[in-house]
């Protein structure tokens, strides 16, 4: 008698984005004339870099070729994109050695799948509101979930409490949904309670290409000691625009190490690699030739050129909220704008107007957790004319 | 305390492959004049299909341009993707709806990842010999596992027996190691022993487009009551070459029901929708197209030859080894030829003989369990020339 897998009856129903897709097709449905735009889903919008695509076509070339084709690549990717990852990285101080990089499809499933190497009992702290990824990815291995409060008085990014005992600690700096980011000065606090305590810091920097600045580290592992307690994931989703062509990567330190619970001490390093070897075959080739070249620096330059864009339209957005009088987070090294509703209205209430008056899709940011009731999140991924016009709109409708 | 996954000490290290390599450097060091020929892997050599490198152009041209870029795909594939596999399934007299397919990164991944919708309780029944992934994905969930054996008396295609209670059952048709096959008539049975028992069918049919004639099924799903028991994995690894360009599915289908522990029917196709939605985010659509035009009119043609290709190549191999009076099983439905090793030798023994003697590298039985003793493994997949000259070094050597 084969059983299914019980801990899936907790996870709870994600009507979010049904919910959202419902209520615009009644609107469209009675109001066919008007124009919606929608500035709430994290998808990029500009095309790949057009170094990407040259490196591409010319990857895919050798794929048709029998002397150049390639079969079955290294489970945690090609030196040659793990070494472009480790200079990437060298640019900003942090030093990795080619085998604590694990290229994989995307950042989603890396923290997700990252739980394989993991107890089941581990107490797992996230927080609130929370890229749901983290959450249920849990309740379906049966793992208990905690969670710290992500307020305007902590900025949404809050930090560790000496009398939470928490095993496994998810950070996600710049955050999704929330934009916030955590200083290294914060940083070191967390390094400090994981260390105090034996945890791991799950540290999700896919939104690092959009820190301005030099004041807010783009990896953990700026901070002394957090090679000996932190796994980092990254993506090439949001810098170069590998939505739909997938590409990220994990670093697990070589040296970090933890018990199992009948005391025998593993390396987390060696359990990932054997976790990707035995379910996982690699990235396409193609993909990852592809992923070598955004990071050459033809190729960081027209991502830079990309992420200005969406930045600028950030700008646009922040600008047409002061005007309205309407308090928003993130926005600055963040695709997110985190929207406190006007008047104290509710998520779905503020929802709803923005999308009757101004005809602008958001996202309810009650879907991201119960501190998430009263935000709306929005994104700066879209085109600039709509940006602006939905910006236009907004601010007619909402200025005082 | 953050706690390591205590069910990884129970893998075995897997030398087999670090073994092989260690071997024939040690050769080639001493020998350094020999040209070595490896037959062993399980790896495709033909580039790939010049319809397929068409469409991949085509696609990279419309990521790089802003009308025609896609982002985000749906988890579960594109709709064109599953309407060309509904179809190619169609061909063979398989019925399958788009939801009932989930395009993946691979088989591989599928293989272990479906773990995650079952409990873990569960007992799983696996083949000796066997492709290492079903064992190793289980015991890393602690799950217990059970063997049944493939040996020459049952043409290592073992058949349920009513005192074995098994949960979950995998089967591999044609098989890797070994290239044995299930008929109709034999699949079945064991369709019928899992209704028997509630039990789950996990058929890996990975090897589906080496199989020759009508008679023996290309999918489970060409048993009547299979839709009841029965979840496929297949790939467009061996069939189009994409060994290192990544895309397999699974067929969950729609109606097949499960229990939890609990007692709460569980619809095993929403809980993979739902840890696929959770899990991962998609193949990347260039990829998609290049299955999509792998399957059509054109693709299917250019597929077909380079697996005609590699069956010549099976025909030379096997004429030789009855030349030589060595019995072999599979390579008939199969890229693998499973040798007895002659003289009774041990696998590792024949191993090193057949470097030794021919230069030649296979890959010893005894790596993919306890019966495969004796045996080695050999592969069609490399190039006619080498394949013919191995083949006249092997008669050189063992013809009596």
């Amino acid at each position: 008698m084969a059983y299914a897998n019980g801990y899936y009856c907790n996870l709870k129903e994600t009507y979010l984005f049904t919910e959202i897709a419902n209520r615009v097709n009644t609107y469209v449905a009675a109001h066919p004339e008007k124009k919606i735009i929608r500035l709430g889903i994290g998808d990029v919008t500009l095309p790949l870099a057009p170094v990407v695509i040259e490196v591409l076509h010319k990857a895919v070339d050798e794929m048709g070729v029998k002397e150049t084709f390639r079969g079955y690549g290294p489970e945690q990717g090609y030196d040659f994109l793990r070494q472009a990852i480790a200079n990437y990285y060298a640019q900003r101080g942090v030093d990795l050695s080619l085998d604590e990089i694990f290229v994989s499809d995307g950042a989603k499933s890396d923290c997700g799948n990252i739980g394989d190497i993991f107890a089941d009992t581990n107490v797992m702290l996230i927080q609130d509101p929370v890229y749901p990824v983290y959450l249920d990815t849990n309740i379906m291995r049966g793992r208990k979930v905690i969670y710290m409060n992500a307020t305007p008085e902590n900025n949404f990014a809050p930090m560790p409490d000496k009398k939470v005992k928490a095993d496994i600690i998810y950070l996600c700096s710049p955050s999704n949904p929330t934009g916030s980011v955590y200083t290294k000065e914060q940083l070191a606090k967390w390094v400090e309670y994981a260390l105090e305590n034996n945890a791991i810091i799950l540290y999700d920097s896919a939104y690092e290409a959009f820190i301005d600045g030099e004041e807010i580290p783009h990896s953990i592992f700026s901070v002394p000691d957090a090679k000996k307690c932190a796994i980092e994931f990254n993506s090439f989703s949001k810098i170069a625009g590998f939505t739909g062509t997938r590409c990220g990567y994990v670093v697990v330190p070589k040296n970090l190490e933890r018990q199992t619970e009948n005391g025998k001490v593993m390396n987390l390093n060696s359990m990932w690699l054997r976790r990707q070897t035995t379910k996982f075959n690699g990235v396409p080739y193609i993909v990852q030739r592809a992923a070598e070249a955004s990071l050459s620096k033809d190729g960081l330059q027209q991502c830079w050129e990309n992420i200005a864009y969406y930045k600028e339209n950030a700008r646009i957005m922040m600008k047409g909220f002061d005007e309205c009088g309407i308090k928003y987070y993130g926005g600055v090294h963040s695709p997110y704008l985190w929207i406190q509703c006007p008047g104290g209205m509710k998520s779905w209430d503020f929802f709803d107007e923005l999308l009757a008056k101004a005809n602008v899709v958001g996202t309810p940011g009650s879907g991201f957790g119960v501190n998430g009731e009263g935000f709306l999140r929005l994104t700066s991924f879209g085109s600039r004319e709509n940006t602006i016009e939905a910006m236009e709109r907004i601010v007619a409708v909402f200025k005082k």
